[in-house]
């Protein structure tokens, strides 16, 4: 049974190769137009609740429902508000209980439309009713189609931090729409931007320098976009086959998130402040300098990384964050409280070079602290 | 590195066989005294934190805390209230919490210890608390011990049913201490004899006949628990093994479940009416009559099914239920929302006699409610 695709090309396909688990993320302009279709052609006979945002529901649901509507797909629709803070307990519960209310079996589908808090938020609830429904990404912004969406890690935050209770839950199709990105603010698509800076920085410098050359066209909406995606899908899709519950490997993806999270937490996740890319963008740079003091990185690399990172506009010194930052020692609290930690010894992801990242598992807090405090004077 | 085992004889060991999940399940009697040097065997430099119930704690749990204390395992203990209704949204989140407040990491252990309730919540937090801790249950009742401790279920209870929110989470180590049966009452007993009975009913028509002969030794604590209790396990490893996420032939082990399963919903979970070892053994009689009726089944073999079920104290009889049960439509309802519903198709256990049980996808409504209507005339 193949879907039918009409109106676009074929779409660039990523494989996530997981044995029982795999599945493909399609990458393409005018991809929602076909999730009706695919999704009937992955799964005949299912119904789908879709779960998306009060913002998403202005623009793209109506697109989606048509689409379902057009293959015969019966559907439910359960809105959250937009924002981190409905990554919460109560959110979960609430739409757990709204699936079962709607009666939907285990081979029915749970669509998340929307960005990172959507997908990490639905895929749990994917993840936990009937012990696991299936689950199908359609991601709407840049951060969610080259990070979130793929390699199956959802969840929710807790007060001690973020994304600490959830599931490693793989969705069965991911249909990554790069049209959507066309509305976009400008801000929301410089912080996705900086996860796929990131695939060039973990190890692969050639992506870094042809993105150093080609960023305006993943801007502007040109080729280049679809380019970008399906390079950062393919990295991460190779990284999670390797490591698919996060052992080893995987951690790489880490890249900049352990001083990114702790930027986040202690701004109390407040997204006018700083958003989840903006902060990885920052720990990207805070990553690189950390290397060089620990006479690693060359210099030049990490003023590379820097220079980049500022050219497309985004921020990359904690100064860079509006508002008072707690002082160096309660930063590193958070940082050891982080999920990533292993047995007490802190875990970064440090680098020899600009995509020479490399998994640290026994930093020592001082050295930590004694970067970050001339970081912060 | 091997566990320093003293005071007991080797216990019996069941191996659960799922690959890079596969663990042990270890049964004898005084295997409490060990958990420690088992846990740190497993887990070196490992915490735990322990979840029990309010009655265990009176009991148990010192005994535990000994041990893992004389094994030099830090650990932390939270306690919640005993009985069905714990396994709900709210205990899971504070549990949660909890444990991410006592700082505990990935490679720390969440220890179950309690019959189904507490294994099922302890295990979904487990599952759910950074995405996947190691989990280790010492079931206290015999339905745990034989049951649900065995095979990585683990869930919470919603308004919409039993178990319908949760995770396949394997433990890493099941210790069934039979010593911790002696303190149970008689009516629990029972209860959890009902699945040891399931076990010959689905595919051994010998261990149900050597049942037939030798269940007072498994009541009194007699080697006879032992062995039911190893042979019990062995069975639901094999079938676990086949079938980890219940797609196809685990699902036998819900032989009188769905009746089962019903019942319990019918009377809200009220445990004093019925519990779920006793909705099972009225299940169980029900599915061999059904299936008597639907010209499957010997009648002799359904009236051996009920006789001993009997001759041990447990009901088989929807009428042995205290108190009123809503009508027969009501009933099928809830059958019909049970999870182990498929498209909309009524899926039971059904049997061609003792030690022959096979799944039925296709039941037609109307024969159920037509056998359910005689059944309550």
């Amino acid at each position: 049974m193949t879907a039918q695709v009409t109106e676009t090309e074929a779409p660039d396909t990523v494989r996530v190769d997981l044995g029982e688990r795999s599945y493909d993320i399609l990458i393409g302009r005018g991809l929602l137009a076909e999730a009706g279709e695919r999704l009937k052609a992955l799964l005949p006979g299912s119904r789908a609740a879709i779960i998306t945002d009060e913002n998403l529901a202005k623009t793209h649901l109506e697109a989606l429902q048509a689409s379902l509507d057009e293959a015969g797909v019966k559907h439910v629709t359960f809105k959250v508000p937009a924002g981190e803070s409905t990554k919460r307990f109560s959110m979960f519960e609430r739409l757990c209980d709204d699936v079962l209310a709607a009666k939907l079996e285990r081979g029915d589908a749970v669509v998340a439309l929307g960005g990172g808090v959507v997908g990490d938020l639905a895929g749990f609830v994917a993840a936990s009713v009937r012990r696991g429904m299936n689950f199908i990404q359609v991601p709407t912004s840049l951060l969610a189609q080259v990070d979130s969406s793929v390699g199956g890690k959802t969840g929710i935050n807790s007060r001690h931090g973020k994304n600490l209770i959830g599931a490693f839950h793989q969705p069965r199709l991911v249909l990554a729409d790069t049209a959507l990105l066309d509305t976009l603010s400008p801000r929301e698509f410089r912080a996705g931007y900086a996860e796929v800076a990131k695939y060039g920085l973990i190890d692969d410098a050639d992506f870094f320098a042809w993105l150093e050359e080609n960023h305006e066209g993943i801007f502007s909406g040109g080729a280049e976009r679809e380019h970008a995606v399906a390079t950062s899908c393919r990295a991460k899709a190779r990284i999670v086959a390797e490591d698919e519950f996060e052992t080893g490997a995987r951690a790489l993806l880490n890249l900049g998130h352990t001083f990114g999270h702790a930027l986040e937490a202690a701004v109390d996740y407040n997204g006018e402040r700083l958003v989840h890319g903006e902060g990885v963008a920052i720990g990207m740079r805070l990553a690189h300098d950390f290397s060089v003091s620990l006479g690693l990185c060359a210099e030049d690399d990490a003023r590379r990384v820097e220079a980049h990172l500022q050219k497309v506009g985004l921020p990359t010194h904690m100064s860079d964050i509006p508002g008072q930052l707690p002082p160096t020692e309660t930063l590193l609290d958070i940082i050891a409280q982080d999920k990533k930690v292993t047995k007490g010894a802190l875990t970064f992801i440090l680098t020899r070079g600009i995509g020479r990242s490399f998994v640290e598992r026994n930093v020592e807090r001082e050295s930590v602290l004694a970067f970050l405090e001339k970081e912060m004077n």
